[in-house]
């Protein structure tokens, strides 16, 4: 990897700064063709923001005022030496500046190069480059904070820990192997047991945190369900006015349904409002082949709604089994809206159904708060602690639980007490499987996985 | 001015990198409260991106992990305390670290406010802050170039030379006022004459630059005439797909017609394809009241496409002098299309009309390259040169109108040999619509109409 890289490391479009980005052998002699200021690039101070202007060589004519920095291999961002050009923010001088890079043998970086060739040059591991990308995407507090957990390197110390032991075992058994005709035992078939049941335990505890780490991450859904007239758009406008309205890149897959994307306190919300949505037995098979049912399979919440001073009707419990079929992983949450209406309240029948019951009024906004509280409490739990270490990405989750059945193998070969070999290999492929995680066993074609999915200039 | 004002400086939407700018006496003492590296803040020197993070003061949380840079007053933008933020360019990050700033008495800056700021605090003159916008806003390397040359202060420097010997001759004025019964010449009448007059040149060249000035920064208006299946829409195809297309801010005014806006060699060129506009006499009424009319009358060049082997016919000649009495300012050029079908070219008449004649094939592009050339050089000519200084703006033209009209009528008065106050008064009416212009001679209502026309974080 000889060549050099550059790009607009800011947002496209204008603004009153945008910072350049060249990274390679080439950035520091491409530097001195363009670049006029008092002094030589060679004098210039590391990290040190220089006042300049960027030239045309053949003509000597400005082409811009710039500040310029430089970050010498090994101390940048990606471990070359790098140059951060802070110009003017228009389409002409960005434009100008990248050509005359381009015209001196620099190349436009591919989405994700810099981040790469700082993972390849050791700065960063494969979790933390994918964390690099997961903060800029971040579009609330939370996700932004598990973002920044993963870049720090939460999770890769949690999995560097779990792995030490296995390891140190590991090469002790293939020692073995290679005296096996003198049948020693080199490793305690009792310890090598019981470190392989602690590694499944914990590899069992990141797989759980995926569902809240990728709900933190994309955001939770909570879907709006109830008879016509209830109050559905009602309690989904009072949601959006009251709180932070996110704009999702991703398009909606349910343009059919209202969808509407909301911060609460720093967690991300999907809100979808199912007008028209009615539960009844002969529904039940027309939902089955509408996107209704997937808005309701994929939902982290369904709150059903009723009407102050009603009481759950057998067709209304109905519905809820319904649901319930549809979808046994979400939490139900019964909201007892219009209570500005009526005051003498109903005991509802089978709270128990429910996670959560909640008086609320979406015309004066009465018991929003404590809707708030229950829905922010019910995704981040206990969860956010500042140690806390989970995983939010399916290439995460699967890699455990490639991991999860390699360690449950060699568990299973340990009781059988099956030659040393088999569980040898296990064990391998499990230390594999952990491996891929923070890169150190990777492959070109995840690696190119990963940072094509970035934008140009990370 | 006391208080400090912060904003996002680069482009809003998804980069790598995003910068957050604060300007004031707080920002110092703001960023040692949410800002954790190895040292306190008055440690860090200036210009020196230093790496750290930023915190939340109360629970110490890490925010994001930024590069800050402190630029302290007066060696700064804005010629207060500077700081610069360069965190992660995500949405979250920069929402999370802006609130951290007002949390802390920050305000959000309003449009303009920090070149706003450099202005008041003398960094810049009047037509350097309006060559910050311009810089970000231009689309094409010539209008960077006017944009840079003004904000290096050609433009200013210009008109300094241009006042000096005028400020010298009305101080010596005023003081022969003050002596009036003696009846003493402090300054020759006949040397007065002269430089008023000689400034009246250089008033009225400056005007002349206008519209050179005005089509660099706005785009020249192309406009293609000529009757149906000439090829127009084929010559409009052509030069956008060879030349960069422009994506234009400003909503176009033409929607009937087809505009373009395209990049020719650092030029910037607005096509109109006038499809479906017939150019005889009874049409003219009704163009008369139609937008075509509009587009004819902003025209900078209308081109009349006709086919090659064919000659201009009555009906064409008529149609040429409509367009005339529409613009009489526009340059007329004739194309000659489709010479690829037609080789026995007919020599058409009545060549003097037209600036150029040129022979092309929108079909082959043979003569494209004649043509832009001729196209640019209409637009440039020999105005580019390094020193050359021209006025873009309307408040530019306008001041030196009232300057130009100032001094004729202190011309007049002293040829006339009325008394000297009138001079006087003339002399520095004319010096204050100049000094209008680099910003000594200002209101708050100029101020409010230039800065407003920023964005926020310029």
């Amino acid at each position: 990897m000889d060549d050099t890289i550059a790009a607009l490391a800011t947002a496209p479009g204008k603004g009153a700064i945008a910072i350049i980005r060249m990274s390679g052998s080439k950035s520091l002699p491409v530097l001195e063709k363009i670049f006029s200021t008092g002094q030589a690039v060679k004098d210039i101070h590391d990290s040190l923001m220089t006042l300049g202007r960027i030239v045309y060589p053949d003509s000597g004519q400005t082409l811009d005022e710039v500040l310029v920095t430089i970050f010498r291999n090994p101390r940048s961002f990606t471990g070359e030496d790098v140059v951060e050009i802070s110009c003017h923010g228009g389409p002409a001088v960005i434009r100008e500046i990248l050509n005359l890079l381009f015209e001196n043998g620099v190349r436009l970086a591919d989405p994700g190069e810099f981040t790469k060739r700082a993972f390849i040059n050791g700065k960063m591991d494969l979790l933390q480059a994918e964390a690099v990308a997961d903060i800029i995407e971040s579009q609330t507090r939370y996700s932004l904070k598990q973002s920044q957990n993963q870049m720090f390197g939460r999770l890769s110390k949690r999995l560097l820990l779990l792995k030490q032991t296995l390891k140190k075992q590991l090469s002790l058994l293939e020692v073995e192997l290679d005296f096996s005709e003198e049948d020693i035992e080199f490793v305690s078939r009792k310890e090598l047991k019981e470190s392989i049941h602690l590694l499944i335990d914990q590899v069992e505890e990141l797989l759980k945190s995926f569902k809240f780490g990728k709900v933190i991450r994309e955001g939770a859904r909570l879907v709006l369900v109830g008879r016509p007239n209830v109050g559905k758009s009602s309690i989904l406008n009072r949601l959006v006015e009251e709180d932070r309205a996110i704009v999702t890149a991703e398009p909606g897959t349910t343009r059919d349904l209202i969808e509407e994307a909301i911060d609460i306190d720093g967690v991300y919300f999907k809100v979808t409002d199912t007008a028209g949505l009615r539960l009844t037995e002969d529904k039940v098979e027309k939902i089955g082949v509408t996107k209704a049912k997937n808005v309701l399979s994929t939902a982290d919440i369904i709150a059903l709604i009723v009407e102050s001073g009603e009481t759950l009707t057998a067709e209304d419990e109905t519905a809820l089994k319904i649901l319930q079929s549809v979808n046994n992983q979400a939490v139900l949450f019964l909201l007892i809206n219009k209570i500005d209406l009526q005051k003498n309240k109903i005991k509802m029948i089978n709270d128990a159904m429910f996670k959560r019951s909640l008086e609320i009024s979406a015309k004066t906004g009465e018991g929003f708060t404590d809707l708030k509280q229950a829905l922010v409490g019910l995704v981040v739990g206990s969860n956010i602690q500042s140690d806390f270490a989970f995983i939010n990405k399916a290439r995460h989750s699967d890699a455990l639980r490639r991991a999860k059945a390699a360690l449950t193998h060699a568990e299973n070969s340990l009781r059988e007490e099956l030659s040393s070999e088999f569980v040898s290999l296990d064990v391998r492929e499990a230390l594999d499987a952990l491996g891929e995680l923070t890169g150190e066993v990777t492959t070109d074609e995840i690696l190119n996985d990963i940072f094509s999915s970035f934008c140009i200039g990370k």
